[in-house]
């Protein structure tokens, strides 16, 4: 049995972390920076930690991949993999506390109009105008995707004294308390309009393409924000622009696109009160966040190699 | 007995407010929206609210001024109050919500890079670099000073799972929960080597006077933060900017200076990794501040008009 993981962020315990598991059941394992870089006796493994798509494409022998990200939308296509019966898993679980933070923060930078403050600063300029401001207290909020990302994000609003935190998933259920209610997708059209500040975070499927379309938009309330650190497919990104220029919302911050890189003539790099971020809400510079990483890839390891089934197996009629 | 509120920001609600409670005492009360408006018949007035320091200065009438900042440091030199016995009170405890989630708002930029992340979109670069971060997760933070600020600080980091949360305070305690433990002031020298992030919201004393020095500064773990929302005479500034740039500190929030508007020849404007803020945490622009700040000068105003003590009464002994 063959190991091959690929990854440029790994420390020294998580290698051996990884290795111990490995030998403990007597498999191979080697560790490369990049997919360009493997060994000649690892090009065909049993098994890739990592972002393997060149290889997941052409080795018949491949059983698992595990990759690092939450979203796989990417590898949702045909063609993906050479052997139709690879398992594949995800990392969904380890972003939930280095993306709540980006939330809080973008969210923060928004309402209190620090990009405008901050931006002064930046200038050398000190500019105390009091522009119109809002606050994450008694303002009633939306998470459209209750996974990890977005519960973690809750956890945190909790401590801001919102009026409301309502969750919207796909089952209408959830039992963390930080949520006053959870609804399930088909209420999106009534509590968007009652919404000051709707989160997203949901995976990229065709039940998400467009979920936040014109309408939807335009039916939130004047001054409200939206943050998305899901996937891009899930905004009309031109009503977005529409809102924004017109005042209707009163901010966005987008940390994903329909296209990334974000094309250089795209509108929204000139769109007003945008705040885009080149997604990087769940980058791996975190200690918390890769050792959670391994963590998960080394017990679904211990799964694999004495046969039992994958604990975080990605549903591919669902595509998370 | 005439009452003179000084402010741009009143809504009607606080305006009715405020003259229901002096009609119900029998007192005549004027608003205008800065001292330079102040009507003829109230230029002696023995109830300000708002910022009156030149009427305070010539009015031996005066009998309280409430103003509505936290920091009263700018009402403690000799001259200011031509009534010796004038009662000052101030608006301390209408801040905490805002300031809070200001001191949230820049550590997380700092701490996540949105700095630079921001920092480049606003040029329109797609910029993914994998800086170094750091999370308020596991993170050892030491708030210096306890009070409303502190402590509404100090409730919301609670919910991002830090290892500890220190207060320190001038009597050693607290009986919040927000804080693992409270330690007096003078183990200062103690905690800082086990600090990740400092916040300090301190008034501006004899005693707090560069308490922030170069030693601390330097005695503090590298790669540190330091946030300050309280007032800049606390904080040895050139010794910080050394410590930004040779890389000691990974991080600084100043939204106080020892001189405000900060010069325009300053060193702080070109100091890397600070952050600066044009003294506007705290602003009014918050619905919930003003609504508090109305609250608490009504409720004194009952106390005054009635013969007791003010509730928010400074302190002259320690300054606030």
């Amino acid at each position: 049995m063959k190991i091959l993981v690929i990854s440029s962020s790994l420390k020294q315990e998580h290698i051996d972390k990884i290795s111990k598991t490995a030998k403990d059941h007597g498999a191979e394992v080697s560790f490369t920076k990049s997919e360009d870089m493997v060994p000649s006796d690892f090009e065909e493994p049993d098994i890739i930690y990592g972002f393997g798509m060149n290889i997941a494409k052409k080795n018949k022998n491949l059983k698992w991949l595990c990759v690092p990200s939450a979203g796989v939308d990417y590898l949702m296509k045909p063609g993906v993999f050479a052997n139709d019966n690879c398992k594949l898993s995800n990392s969904s679980g380890s972003y939930g506390v280095t993306i709540a933070e980006h939330i809080i923060a973008v969210t923060l930078m928004m309402m209190r109009r620090l990009t405008s403050y901050y931006g002064s600063t930046l200038e050398g300029r000190w500019e105390t105008t009091h522009w119109p401001q809002s606050s994450l207290k008694d303002s009633r909020i939306t998470v459209l995707g209750t996974g990890d990302i977005g519960t973690s994000f809750a956890r945190r609003a909790r401590a801001f004294e919102p009026a409301k935190i309502t969750g919207i998933s796909r089952s209408g259920m959830s039992n963390d308390p930080s949520y006053d209610a959870v609804r399930k997708i088909d209420s999106l059209d009534e509590i968007l309009p009652l919404t000051d500040l709707l989160v997203m975070s949901l995976p990229a499927t065709l039940e998400t393409d467009n979920i936040l379309d014109r309408k939807r938009i335009f039916g939130m309330p004047e001054g409200s924000y939206v943050v998305n650190v899901g996937r891009g497919n899930a905004i009309d990104e031109d009503a977005l622009c529409d809102a924004l220029e017109s005042g209707h919302l009163a901010g966005a911050a987008l940390d994903v696109f329909k296209t990334e890189p974000l094309p250089s003539d795209s509108r929204l790099w000139k769109t007003k009160d945008l705040l885009i971020t080149p997604h990087i809400a769940g980058n791996l510079t975190l200690d918390y966040t890769l050792d959670k990483n391994v963590d998960m890839f080394t017990s679904d390891l211990n799964n694999f190699l004495e046969g039992r089934s994958l604990k975080y197996e990605v549903d591919r009629e669902k595509g998370y």
